[in-house]
């Protein structure tokens, strides 16, 4: 299952190198020997997980049936247009950044915001509809970020 | 955009008065003069809020997608045969529980276990896909029985 | 650390094996061969986890402070009554029942609403505070069912 | 029970205007025109529900009795670090945003990232506990922005 979501991932342009980018991003200040190797074997585990590839699936799968113009009225037009009331994306995106606990959920909404990186590619394509590709990849790497800094404890305080 | 959900609600053969019944169940023991009438008021305030027309709106296309085999796959199958580690649906109807606090969540989940009226004829609907509609029936009513509750406040302790 | 968790738990009079009857309980008519072992070692995974161990010290010391009237008013007085609206029990409660993805929610609505075993004790203890206790053990019995769930998987369809 | 809260958030050095300046800053892109007055009604309806009520009383309880050192042992000690982890601030805080529904959420990681005026004042205040406070004024401020966005909509879309 782990083969088909990164696959469904590449298909819009999300590639498990991209996301690692942004995790080394996030953590690098507080890891300072970070490698990208640490970056993709958490990301790796965070896709591993059941309930986050179900969540990968369901939102790609609202996007390209946005795109296709196969949802029905007025779900579509909301979806496409990503309206600002919209939180679909966000709900979805937090049962992965769940994952590892609450400690997700500061990365993902400072993601979200800043558009870092990928993100920011993903959410002003123009043509197709990345309303829930964008907070999805956001997750993702909050969630590995979390795991990283999981596997760390005892390493001192750092403010996540 | 009210009245579109409760069309595409009665579509997929949801009244008001079916989820109203379910409210009055939920609640009557705590307040024993409750009327019907009150339950129908509380279940149109939740229908008011935008954050759940959004739920409710995207659950049901959902449903329908996965009914005309629409989606993707693997997406498609899992959602028709409501597998049972998917949690997407209690996801969404997280998001209409949580409109009047987190007390709607106990409702919610009676509810989902205890199959009760409208619910429990959903789940079990041969030929159709109610993976989403029989939670998100569950999440409207236990909203609603959270509004009452809210609105009686000062009435003195219950159990919720 | 999980030791610290289970002697906490013990002195407010609260074992593993109370526990294990309810997620029995939970689950013996989806696995009719499961066996008590099973349920306990599902426990222990729980109670492993950082995020539970951190939610359940946390909720605990709240009943202790109230119940020492070491709280300042007007939350030790509505922690002490479990005040109806009081809803901050069942977000912790979620912190623990999100760890193995949203199915658990259904049953910790179920368990809350049913008082089964233990629950329905804690609840109704007089003397003591048992607001966060009880929903703390819904919590962890609705997470090692879900669990027990997760490694059946593939097993067939079961309604969580 | 909104004096007391206003009272109680005084009492940790949190005022309604630092607040406001927060929510100023996190909407003026989105509004021009935006008047700190909006930003001021919008904290005071955020106040006003029972549910934040609640969660900002009980967090701010949890600090000032790490302060006094009146918790029991670890808690206190996880607390008082607000160790790496401890990820139940914010899960309290998440109650407060999630009242306008979960827009609010990209926000309040934004901010508890950023540690934007006030928020990063209280983070670092050196002999005082601020481990929930923190979060509690990021999860105001995040609430009362998502508020404000609401009474715009139909104004058109913005990236929240």
């Amino acid at each position: 299952m782990k083969k088909i979501v990164i696959e469904q991932l590449e298909q819009r342009g999300i590639t498990v190198d991209d996301i690692a980018l942004i995790v080394f991003d996030l953590q690098k200040s507080y890891y300072p020997g970070l490698e990208k190797e640490v970056c993709l074997e958490a990301i790796d585990a965070v896709l591993e997980k059941r309930e986050v590839q179900y969540a990968v699936l369901t939102g790609l799968a609202l996007d390209v049936l946005a795109e296709q113009d196969l949802l029905p009225e007025p779900i579509s037009t909301i979806i496409k247009m990503d309206e600002s009331l919209y939180g679909i994306d966000e709900i979805l995106a937090l049962a992965i950044t769940n994952i590892y606990g609450t400690i997700g959920i500061t990365s993902f909404g400072y993601l979200d915001k800043m558009k870092i990186g990928l993100i920011g590619r993903l959410d002003s394509s123009l043509g197709y509809v990345n309303t829930f590709a964008d907070d999805i990849v956001a997750a993702i790497a909050s969630a590995a970020a979390a795991k990283i800094a999981h596997n760390q404890k005892g390493n001192g305080k750092y403010h996540h």
